[in-house]
């Protein structure tokens, strides 16, 4: 239901094998993005994803390696005859930034909508996609995203049956319409169980740890989360440079008690990373090492 | 004497295993670069390049896959410590081109020098490299680059002597500079050879064929040509988007009796180029596909 691909895991500078880090989801044919680093439009190629279908563009902030992939990857949207129009979402300046970088890629046959984030939180429906913008903590304005599926509840025929709403109503109200009928006026409540357990991503680069971040992941199927350092000397560069070593990232999942946790973002300088995997999986277990291509596929629980 | 490392060889947007055109000149510790699309500073350190060298960026045009990796570059070399001042030179806007893209690259420790074309022809002499700037014909305002390494003549010893220079001079004159001593003056033409032949690539993308290439690409060793398409329908297209063919690329360098011919530029659409290699070698013997990392040292003939 829910495809999610992690296109890169390097911070700072793509380097031969490693794309900068974002992250493609696909939900019922549309796909939105997070970040766009130089090299995002090779490594969705890689992944067996074209750029035509990507209609929400999510930035969390705007250092180069988030965002310096964006003109090349909108002219070749452009290139491959999208002519709907795109959503872009991001911190303050997201138009003015988007703007700048447009002046090598002036003409394009689609319109960009901007959604300027300003508050702490804010939540956002587009195309089925339910997006929670949380601001955390780097050297400059930052945000994670979750995105959600939400899923209805049962519809509970005993009801309809026991209410006597005609059969032709039952599928608007289902929809969630409310419904006028013979002057009598029908509601989904009437015949709708509570919601389900939908479908929860959270996605967060780069900061330190957070309790927004904490409070935004929390019950997510899956966390993809910064872990820029591992090594045992690098806790003070994390603090210094706003960003999180391995085990922090762990606990964050610990205590938001998500499903999984991929690790992602990692310094150009780090290597071996398998190697710091022992330490992170004692705080949460059911942690891995992001990997370009890293795919899954997220479903509604039965039930 | 002088490396030349074809880095990408692609047109219009990187693709996987083929990156972007562009091109680096490699002279007595210093580098040139020419292009600098998404991805260029991956494909340099695929080529055993590092970025800290690179002192000055010739640009042909502002296309985005000519541009868009610019401000990660820039980044980059400020995150390898880079404190010199680097020179960019390209067309008519190339200060407030480069501005706006370092929207997300706004702090860097080296200061920028920009060089504006604006005629036809340009010469620019910087460490060491001969720079000659000459425009062609694309659907926006570009330039190709020769990059010459001159060679001064032979010293004369038996002129030296027969003309009683005394020996301590001799190393001042082989330099170039005149020398007053004792109330004499003595230049450098009175001991040195004709100027020997010296090295010479031109590199060309992307344009329609041009009188303006053909002379300026004149006796190049090596010509780096844009052969965007080969297929035999494909010139109507060539003349439309102001590129070229693989076999107007041959012309050229027939004409221009250049040494060797690489391709490069090739369009997304393009697949098996060998394919059309025999008909390109009956216009010009020694016209080989670019390939990405494809590499030449030139050195001074033996004379």
């Amino acid at each position: 239901m829910l495809d999610v691909c992690l296109l890169g895991t390097a911070g700072m500078m793509p380097l031969p094998n490693r794309w900068l880090t974002s992250c493609i989801f696909r939900f019922n044919g549309e796909c939105l993005l997070i970040d766009c680093g130089e090299g995002t439009q090779v490594a969705l190629k890689e992944a067996g994803f074209s750029s035509n279908p990507v209609s929400v563009i999510c930035l969390t902030h705007y250092h180069a390696d988030h965002v310096s992939g964006l003109p090349g990857f909108l002219l070749s949207m452009g290139n491959s005859d999208r002519t709907e129009p795109i959503t872009i979402i991001g911190p303050k300046g997201v138009e003015r930034v988007v703007s700048s970088l447009r002046v090598i890629a002036p003409e394009l046959p689609f319109e960009i909508n901007f959604i300027e984030l300003t508050e702490a939180d804010e939540y956002i429906e587009l195309l089925g996609f339910h997006i929670h913008a949380f601001k955390v903590n780097h050297n400059v304005m930052c945000y994670g995203y979750s995105i959600e599926i939400p899923r209805k509840g049962r519809f509970n025929v005993e009801s309809a049956k026991a209410l006597g709403i005609p059969v032709k109503l039952w599928n608007p109200l289902q929809k969630g319409n409310e419904v006028e009928y013979e002057g009598k006026i029908y509601s989904p409540d009437m015949v709708m169980g509570e919601a389900r357990r939908g479908l929860k991503v959270t996605y967060c680069t780069d900061t330190r740890p957070t309790s927004s971040l904490e409070s935004a992941a929390s019950g997510s199927d899956l966390l993809i989360c910064e872990g820029m350092y591992a090594e045992d000397d690098k806790l003070e560069k994390a603090k210094q440079n706003k960003h999180m070593t391995f085990y922090e990232a762990a606990n964050i999942a610990r205590k938001a008690n998500v499903g999984e946790l991929w690790l992602t973002h990692f310094s150009p300088s780090l290597t071996g990373h398998k190697h710091y995997m022992p330490r992170v999986k004692k705080i949460f277990d059911n942690a891995h090492l992001g990997e370009d291509g890293k795919f899954l596929e997220l479903d509604f629980a039965e039930e």
